[in-house]
């Protein structure tokens, strides 16, 4: 449909905006701004982008823009829901060997979390179903890493972090170090599936779209030792229903998907914590990490 | 240096997140979205950007939110200076034959601009040079089009239109009707080059890749007639100096570069207008409109 002549006016047009950036000193940022430029004039000339379609486009990130504030972030909501922030984690941990793979930090990760001890209890009050996880830290050929700093965080079962609580209070959030023989293991809450903010353009986007707000269920981990590369990561549920109807910001690889076992309540825990009457979970995740 | 393993893992990503769009009920915002997500992922993957860029860039979006009033759009100052707004318009106005060449629309249009007739003055006391503009307005093959309506709007020759004035005076802006033979004619001012806003993020990125924010000095054409296609352009002058440096939202067509012919003082004036002692400058614009 489109002439010679045409596709030649387009193509030049490209080429004058990434000449326009020729005597940008940073090399790096050169190198960013042509090739955007030529990946958002492809995106234009492939749709064939209508006037119209433009304007909206303009609304939208008018709309984003306004809604966002020091406690919404709607960009990072935009960048989640179209997989951007993935693909950026994607492209800077390479996937290594057996090394254990990363997916999204996320909002809600807090410096200087309680240090809870092996065995010790994250939750500190978070409502949920108490869940041990637990497993070892190695490297990549099966060697144990002892003092591996383990972070651990996770929303309580409606769905909310503490910072997102009004008192002030830490839970749901906590640390410890790995033992000689690479073990570890932590009491925490049973993951539950939360929706990302969806009151904005972003939500009405996945609206149109037929796209779930939620998120899959999932405990946040960050695992430090020297030597290693930092993994940043989560597990899943297995048998979440949201894994099947697909997690709103694409941060699920099955090598994270978790059995969380059901304990009727009864059972002995595994290291003689009293739950009266309450069920409770367990998880295993061997972490592996890759050197730096 | 990407590994094999990693490759896939990146495609297998996008290939997740096109198909998260699968259930979209409007097909077009369906295209949309997958090839939007397709170009985004392409980019990212490319360039290997950095978490740190990432969040460079989530700023740069949040900054531009914040300037974004009724009054400033610097959305779309975005997609003029990275082309994406000329490309949409290229896409959406395929050259036809020797049909006249559209260019940016721009934010300064106002309907119902004074009818000044032909050999009328649109400046209307706006600041500048006086310049005649004459030419035909003709079809493809040479007829010419009587009655096309021919709206033209400039800024002064300090670089404002008249929207921008604080007292509410309309100058810089009328429009006229083709004769018979296709001929018009109308006086303006004289074209200057003059700043897009600067002051914000978009002018902070011009500034980081060493490009002007000056667009090249030009004059607004819009042209309808029945049965033609809209004719939405500018002429530019010919040995204005920014059209080496660049316009800086690329709007510039070589067909659109027009000679200003200076005029001393004295030299009588086409239509008998009397300038004193004021120079003038006349230009030559025959208009070929594409049918519809």
């Amino acid at each position: 449909m489109t002439s010679e002549a045409q596709r030649r006016i387009e193509e030049q047009l490209t080429a004058e905006v990434v000449a326009s950036f020729a005597r940008t000193p940073d090399p790096r940022l050169k190198e960013l701004m042509e090739s955007l430029v030529r990946h958002l004039h492809s995106f234009i000339r492939e749709v064939r982008l209508t006037e119209a379609e433009w304007t909206r486009a303009i609304e939208f990130l008018t709309a984003a823009g306004n809604i966002t504030d020091d406690k919404r972030q709607e960009f990072i909501l935009l960048s989640d829901v179209l997989g951007a922030s993935m693909q950026t984690i994607a492209v800077n941990n390479e996937a290594y060997r057996d090394a254990t793979e990363a997916t999204v930090f996320g909002p809600f990760f807090v410096e200087d979390s309680p240090m809870v001890g092996n065995g010790g209890d994250i939750a500190a009050g978070a409502a949920g179903t108490p869940c041990w996880v637990s497993g070892t830290v190695r490297d990549t050929d099966g060697n144990p890493i002892a003092g591996a700093r383990i972070e651990a965080w996770e929303a309580d079962e409606d769905g909310f972090y503490d910072v997102q609580y009004t008192d002030g209070r830490v839970s749901g959030r906590g640390h410890l170090f790995s033992e000689d023989d690479g073990s570890y293991a932590f009491w925490g809450v049973t993951p539950t599936p939360y929706p990302i903010p969806h009151d904005g353009p972003v939500g009405a986007m996945l609206d149109a779209a037929d796209r779930s707000p939620m998120r899959a269920a999932h405990l946040h981990f960050m695992v430090t030792a020297p030597g290693f590369r930092t993994l940043v990561t989560h597990i899943f549920v297995d048998g979440d229903p949201q894994l099947e109807i697909g997690d709103s910001v694409f941060g699920v690889k099955s090598s994270l998907v978790k059995q969380f076992v059901s304990q009727p309540p009864g059972t002995p825990t595994p290291n003689d914590r009293a739950l009266g009457d309450k069920p409770w979970t367990s998880a295993r995740f061997d972490i592996v990490l890759a050197p730096s």
